[in-house]
């Protein structure tokens, strides 16, 4: 059984998954390119994956785990987090951890084994957030779950292990420090001005221009103002709303339309740059929340950027955003 | 100029240091490694480096700028910050800058080309610690400053772009996000108990053993409780004390010998694993604490994280502490 652990002096929460390595020196070991082999994601190979919790699919006839999927979700098959069990919360002299409890889900982006996320058709992207927002409103009703993260890694630096598009999913029993941190940030914001901060930002980024890289009529992306790397993207509905899981299927679709063009804007300035991107959304058992909104962060992984920051949280940034937005906006 | 940004949810500060880059795709290069070449801190090529702010030198004879010294620090000559000028601390709308005034210096840790920091005899370590308090104790004197971070990267995957063992440092007009969360959830707990958490961390540790890595009198060195990476090292004094720079000289010979240890049994459980360490230690402007203990951490860098948990702050470790430690245990 995974263990989820608390730093006492931090409050940060960390997953100790000891299933997956051995020795000390498995951590050195460059994870093996998955290169024209057996793909465990393709049409076809479905009875090799866990059964499917969600798929969408353009062959009604299809069933369950056959081919005619357009977008799959199945559990990860080497989860992080287990899904049964009770979370057995237990104090250890001043530490506190608990089960390892949660979902780990993977969603298989296309059926097309050499699709590049940031290249879908705009009407095939909007399934793969409708497929989020399914999965995040199916999951809230697991009362053990307080948050769902949502990433994906593009690219082996980035931590991609399969070649196969695809994206991930963690339902938590605990609230990430990110998460919490954003809370704490946006509200003290909000209690002084009575708006939402973000909110703010998006008028003063519209106004202001130099931070702009492209934007529609529902969503915008900006370069943020302080930002960890270079090219490191926001991607923000422009009326509020603080929780991903409740939007309807036509802002998806707009959604799309806006995160495809900013990704082959990065793309088109750094080709084949390695990526993560990470959804923030409100937690599941808060309400609606007036000063909180959600976002996904873009976050290239540059090989130039030294281990040290991402070690302390403390960054140094060679390129200011002003710049990367204007070799996004003028790279397409 | 460089700039600091602050983020204006997070509070997050960053630096944006332009002449570092030019082109997008410079960012995507990997670090040319050094090699056999010319390299600027050996001695007799003093003359290279920008003059020396400080050193230790065995030929009391020698001059400033010229070999005979053990330890050497020396301005960075391509500094993330700048000392001359002034703060100005602006507001631009919501956000908040100021210039990016700042020390930024190298500790060259030996004369000697090919030696690894942890295997240098104590002695030899205990002057780069002292090198440390003296840079930090001269530091403080400049108003200017709130906090010094103090570091290391160790191999190239960790960030090092010179061979020549050195460590680096960092002066700040602002506090950086770890040290203030630090200090929240020290002072947090300070409150409700009235002892230092640290303190209460160590007394744990030492009567359940499992994560003890080693220890003398004076320091301890633990695998801690939630750590972020396989064989995270935390290196501790046992007496309390909230400002490593006035810890006396004695100890830093004591703090060498534990921390040589520490690093040798990493180096023998994962032969020439790239690493880093940051100095946790209390801002210089703020009265001795009794909520908060200085340590220093250690953070392997190892290639089978993935990127996403760099960028999110949340962490998946795939090896408990308690078997780390006991692997470093039985290393030596």
């Amino acid at each position: 059984m995974p263990e989820l652990r608390k730093d006492p002096v931090l409050g940060r929460w960390i997953i100790i998954s000891r299933e997956r390595s051995k020795r000390p020196t498995d951590f050195l070991v460059e994870k093996a390119e998955v290169t024209g082999g057996f793909c465990p994601l393709c049409p076809g190979n479905e009875s090799t994956t866990p059964p499917e919790v969600f798929a969408f699919r353009d062959n009604k006839m299809s069933g369950m785990d056959t081919p005619g999927w357009q977008v799959r979700v199945v559990p990860n098959k080497y989860p992080a987090l287990v899904i049964e069990g009770d979370l057995d919360k237990e104090g250890v002299g001043l530490y506190d951890k608990m089960n390892g409890i949660g979902a780990h889900e993977v969603i298989v982006e296309s059926p097309n084994h050499d699709e590049d996320f940031a290249y879908l058709k705009s009407e095939d992207m909007a399934l793969v957030f409708m497929a989020f927002k399914s999965r995040l409103n199916d999951l809230l009703m697991d009362k053990r779950f307080q948050y769902v993260m949502i990433f994906k890694n593009h690219g082996r630096a980035a931590g991609a292990s399969l070649e196969h598009s695809h994206s991930q999913l963690v339902a938590l029993p605990i609230l990430p420090r990110m998460i919490v941190s954003e809370l704490e940030g946006s509200l003290s914001y909000f209690n002084y001005k009575e708006r939402c901060i973000f909110c703010d930002i998006i008028r003063q980024e519209i106004k202001q221009k130099e931070r702009v890289v492209c934007q529609n009529d529902d969503f915008i992306t900006i370069t943020p103002f302080a930002p960890r790397t270079p090219f490191e993207m926001w991607i923000l509905p422009k009326k509020h709303s603080s929780s991903f899981r409740r939007d309807d299927d036509a802002s998806m679709y707009s959604l799309a339309k806006l995160f495809g063009e900013s990704l082959r804007r990065l793309d088109s300035c750094i080709p084949n740059v390695p990526y993560n991107f990470v959804l923030h959304t409100q937690p599941l058992r808060l309400d609606y929340m007036e000063h909180f909104h959600w976002h996904f962060e873009i976050v290239p992984k540059l090989t130039s950027i030294a281990g040290f920051e991402w070690g302390s949280g403390f960054y140094i940034n060679p390129m200011p955003p002003e710049e990367a937005a204007l070799f996004l906006r003028e790279s397409l």
